[in-house]
């Protein structure tokens, strides 16, 4: 066991505070990283709130981690000290049911062990990013390609495999219409990678207030959601539309944007049941969808992609003593796109 | 204009009656069709008693129509006099659309023509098939396959297509696992196509009622809903499901019983939204879809299918005086499995 620097929630409703945690002795397929950025997820702070149910504290998030690797265990074959290597929303799943075999470790059927706040094989509870060191099994581990930058890569680790995977998935490239609802940080990946794809890339949001940057980041079109006519304007246009929006927005009015075999496929969730509008989905042989993060094989193919088109998330770098305050911008949609803590300052 | 025998309603609220209506003349690419059957569709009580919006009446309903070719224009090629021939759910299209060039006119974005109860290009109201002839553009009729009697084949032409198209769309063959949610006039034929493309086929229904028949019809397995138990045992069990029931069903329970990849494609639609908890879609990129009939050259195929696997339809085959009475028990699923009018007897 090594005694390591992090930032940890004490409970649902304090802030995060300094304080120090124990990781596990670097096993014969292990990899010891020494993190140097972590980005900080929407999905950090529900978690570390209680939103998504009772958490074991403290608890230290962060499941989008950029770093290099110090030690290897004696069977590691995947990486080598000194790799620069990121790890994402998983660290572990059975990797024998028919889904892990298929490298798709996200849909584990038996769960895949979250980053932070799940059971780890062994029984410990698993905990994030937030911290100076980690230790990972080698095949939860990506390799971080040369020309990406640590700190613009941590956030692909979540959000950009989050948005990769269903554009891969559905086909996204040249001569297909591709729509992004939400300019987040989820939402601003999607476009960057949607038109590095080849596709045309239209941004629905609530407002034309990111406009300016939507069509910066790659978009070719820009539409407010708040004005009626976009609804009339752009029906049946999509091929695919990627929902970044974890708040309920009305499925079935998007549903009309696409074109016959079209997909609107969810990569949030809120909490409540979406009503739709089946006749919404007959009339176009259309689908509602979800996806969830991506597999590890494809998270390093995106990685890779990434680096060969110059991709790496727009971010506000922050030392740890403003990780509180980057909460409160985030859940008050300041941030453009992605803050990013430099572990240096834990 | 041809005086012919029909079954028409004369209002919303009334029954049926024996009555007379005009075709058109045989214009150089129509086919004038003797009906010698035509199916009851649930669609076709919906429709006259104005569920689905109000209609011109009188109105002669259905679109499940067998018969013989007794004249053709000048420019037919298509169909030659003598021919067994079947129309089904529409009679018309723009022809000119991406979708209707792709063979895809029940999508056609213009509207496809009805074929009762719609306003065809020449602004007259269709009638459908509850009539001993009909009057049809070429290109919308397609031919019966020896060795398929015209009364099984009659249903083939709405309830044949509308299981049969998504059933091919998404791939049901070897090693999949297909579930039909429901065993009424489209559950059946979707049974019996399901194991004749070689999937393995649950019926998922509200009770063991209907079991016996279910295995007879090919079913693999039979399931009640009604059975909390059938959820959690089923759970991540299937490729497909099909949904044939109009009535709401919990969207999000039957998601649950999808594999990874899995759709559920529902062809019929209540008319109020369905509860959809995005979380389900998400856990295993799962799909929520519909799907509307089938192009026409997919109806040509499904006939070819049906014909060749020796499928028709299950039927009891009535005179039309009768009509009205078979309306009562289509309410009340007091049908194995689909109304025939002998249209003889009009």
């Amino acid at each position: 066991m090594t005694t390591v620097k992090a930032y940890a929630s004490p409970s649902s409703t304090e802030d995060l505070i300094p304080t120090t945690i124990e990781r596990r002795e670097v096993g014969p397929h292990d990899v010891l990283i020494d993190i140097k950025f972590a980005g900080i997820c929407h999905s950090d702070i529900h978690t570390v709130r209680g939103d998504w149910g009772p958490q074991q504290y403290p608890l230290v998030p962060g499941h989008e981690i950029a770093g290099v690797v110090t030690q290897v265990g004696a069977k590691v074959t995947r990486h080598a000290v000194g790799d620069r290597v990121g790890v994402g929303c998983m660290v572990n799943s059975c990797k024998e049911c028919e889904n892990c075999l298929k490298g798709e470790e996200q849909y584990c059927l038996k769960g895949n062990v979250g980053t932070y706040g799940a059971v780890d094989r062994d029984g410990t509870i698993t905990q994030g990013g937030y911290s100076t060191h980690v230790v990972v099994t080698e095949d939860f581990v990506v390799r971080i390609p040369e020309g990406l930058e640590l700190d613009v890569a941590a956030p692909l680790l979540c959000a950009g495999i989050t948005t990769f995977s269903p554009l891969h998935h559905w086909g996204a490239g040249p001569g297909k219409n591709v729509a992004v609802v939400g300019l987040g940080g989820l939402g601003h990946m999607a476009v960057k990678i949607a038109h590095a794809m080849g596709a045309e890339v239209t941004v629905l949001s609530q407002s034309l207030k990111k406009q300016e940057d939507g069509l910066k980041l790659g978009a070719d079109h820009y539409y407010a959601t708040s004005d009626e006519s976009t609804f009339s304007d752009l029906a049946g246009t999509f091929d695919l539309i990627i929902n970044t929006v974890s708040a309920s927005i009305d499925i079935s009015s998007y549903l009309q944007l696409l074109k016959l075999d079209g997909a609107l496929v969810n990569v949030g969730a809120p909490a409540e049941p979406l009503p739709v509008n089946a006749f919404a989905l007959i009339g176009g042989r259309r689908s509602f969808a979800g996806s969830m993060i991506g597999g590890i094989r494809e998270t390093q193919e995106m990685l890779d992609f990434c680096a060969q088109h110059g991709i790496g998330a727009e971010i506000e770098v922050i030392p740890a003593e403003k990780i509180n305050e980057a909460y409160e911008r985030v859940l008050a949609s300041d941030v453009r796109y992605r803050f990013v803590i430099d572990t240096a300052t834990l």
